[in-house]
């Protein structure tokens, strides 16, 4: 019987879950006595156990990154267009490893589990979370799964953040680290939407600080606010007057009544879909730790000095319409890079559709991420 | 006695209302039996009242352009950096007129007036209000006091649509217009912004769909974020950047504890203050009138065509960090003019603090400004 799926689909997939079942202490001082990561995995790690590849993912990215959870699955995994046999992060050739981060909210530990020592959700208690206690949890996902060094740990925007503080941190456990549509840290405009994100959910009547769980409500209406302030930096002017234009979903403007934009009706869709599928204590604490992130905070503002001691060679790749993250923020790191003499590729994508080209399937982008990760995989074969 | 003002300062001034007590139709249709509208003038109306000037005000505005309403007030109005004796909107020279729009909350008829007909204020049933229709109220002031023409009729962001649309619908009335960080429509971004920030009202619970008085209450969470959201989109990232940086208030970063970056701490005073100061129904209905506004519209897209009728000589301004209303979109506006053959001169103003640099006393934007107007005065000279 001929599959359900593409032929590039790493077709039906399933999850697994990894307890770490000691204690583990973020750098915020908690100590959380043990984690679950759910995560999942596409392709055969080989017998050397040198061709892994990390999948991170960004603000509201989970661990199911490729192929389906059953053949009635109606969309494919959130970064299919880039993980499949023949395609650039290709399971052929990678063993790939895709998690849900902790504080996560489909699977690993975060406001939605039980906090061991209370019996209760964690909700808002759940401790803050920072990008390097993302890679060290990665870092006992590895060791589980006997990965010393991986091939490549790749990420787009937040999840390229932990890709740069993989390098910096496990120097000799990244091959290679991909940089895709990502910032050496926030600027003050990245910062403020983040926190008017954040603001929206706070005034949300349903979010009872965060306790919305035990009051059995959840804060809908600022989650969904959230999403549509975050959706609308992922898009670019120009990509968004292509797409609606001053188009009209219903009423007239000559009498001022009823009139709802094609754009108004789109966010609230996605506001509105986001607020079922997500977590608003995740949100939050997702939103914080790209506030947080800073790899230069060490050396006193100095990024070239904090990545000194990376030992990987580098893909940085960027998106002319981003401007969430733009190419100018792409250079910075790229910049540092090659002023502390490390091996760094880079690559800007002439793209219309701002910072969500990372997910897209434009061809000199899936060109330029197939052509360096052909190469590591030449470089990491016996 | 010295006066307590500074020497270029138009000094103490008063509002006045103009009270149109003739029925008065909207373009939605709804026809107001009478309407007021408060405004101010500096400097003095010459005696062949040929040398007035209009200010049209921005979303936020209000009739208070210039000069001091007491000794003890803090700040002078909204554009006392252009509006005074021997700046670029010469006092000595122009007898300035400068009003609350219709629906405006301070003053004018609007959401906070009492509706004639059921002895309660209108809040949320205030009309629909666009453009257009300041415009024609605007002319009814003219009348009222005697300035058959203006010399110059000159707003920035909504308010220079408003001169745009006077020399549209009024060719005759209107001798120059001065179109600054303005924009020929909105874009789809623009739109998108300006729903998130009318979602926010709307979903503050104080907000009881506009009849927060009748409940004693306001919507002031939904106005602060809807305000947030607007003052990021006026500010650049580059001036944020110089501003704030990520410098922080409060808090410790790696203990994740209480942290508030300088940026959070400014935006949230931001929308406080403007809570106290704003009305929420007007905020709603100012936002509208900018997304519905679209002079090309009567004329199948085609601003060409839609500026064929204007008599005014146009200057059009715009600043380099503009992102709410790009460089581009100013560019728009005198390329269609030099297409219907007027008389446009543009300006571009290196500018670093975005859409709100209208606002500032940028020495080449106060030159160009007051040159031109320096020409205006010698023609309307007689």
């Amino acid at each position: 019987m001929p599959s359900a799926f593409p032929a590039d689909s790493v077709g039906l997939v399933s999850s697994q879950t990894f307890r770490h079942e000691r204690p583990f202490t973020l750098q915020c001082g908690v100590t959380l006595s043990s984690f679950d990561l759910v995560y999942e995995t596409y392709g055969n790690l080989n017998p050397d156990k040198s061709n892994a590849v990390l999948i991170c993912h960004a603000l509201s990215g989970n661990h199911h990154a490729a192929g389906y959870h059953s053949e009635d699955e109606a969309k494919p995994g959130w970064w299919d267009t880039c993980i499949g046999p023949g395609k650039p992060i290709d399971t052929n050739r990678f063993f790939v490893v895709s998690l849900n981060n902790l504080g996560g909210c489909h699977g690993s530990s975060g406001p939605l589990s039980t906090n061991p020592d209370t019996g209760k959700p964690y909700g808002p208690q759940f401790p803050t979370v920072v990008v390097a206690d993302w890679v060290a949890s990665q870092a006992l996902l590895a060791d589980h799964l006997g990965i010393e060094r991986f091939a490549a740990v790749i990420g787009g925007s937040l999840g390229g953040m932990q890709a740069m503080q993989w390098a910096v941190d496990f120097p000799d456990r990244v091959h290679a680290a991909v940089v895709i549509a990502a910032a050496a840290k926030l600027s003050a405009q990245n910062i403020a939407f983040n926190e008017i994100a954040r603001q929206a959910i706070a005034a949300d009547p349903n979010f009872f600080a965060g306790h919305y769980a035990e009051s059995e409500s959840n804060p809908d209406k600022g989650l969904g606010l959230a999403r549509m302030i975050g959706h609308v930096t992922y898009l670019s002017d120009d990509g968004m007057r292509e797409k609606f234009g001053r188009a009209l979903k219903s009423g007239d403007i000559d009498r001022g009544a009823d009139v709802e934009f094609q754009v108004e009706s789109y966010l609230h869709h996605q506001g509105q879909a986001f607020s079922r599928r997500f977590d608003a204590n995740t949100y939050v604490l997702m939103t914080k730790a790209l506030d947080y992130f800073d790899p230069a905070r060490d050396t006193n503002d100095n990024l070239v000095a904090a990545l000194e001691k990376t030992r990987a060679k580098f893909l940085v790749i960027s998106f002319t319409s981003d401007w969430r993250f733009s190419v100018e923020r792409s250079k910075e790191i790229s910049d540092a890079l090659m002023a502390a003499r490390k091996n760094v590729a880079s690559a800007i994508i002439e793209s219309e559709h701002g910072h969500d080209s990372f997910l897209l399937q434009l061809p000199r982008y899936i060109s330029v991420l197939g052509t360096f990760l052909e190469r590591v995989h030449q470089e990491i074969s016996p």
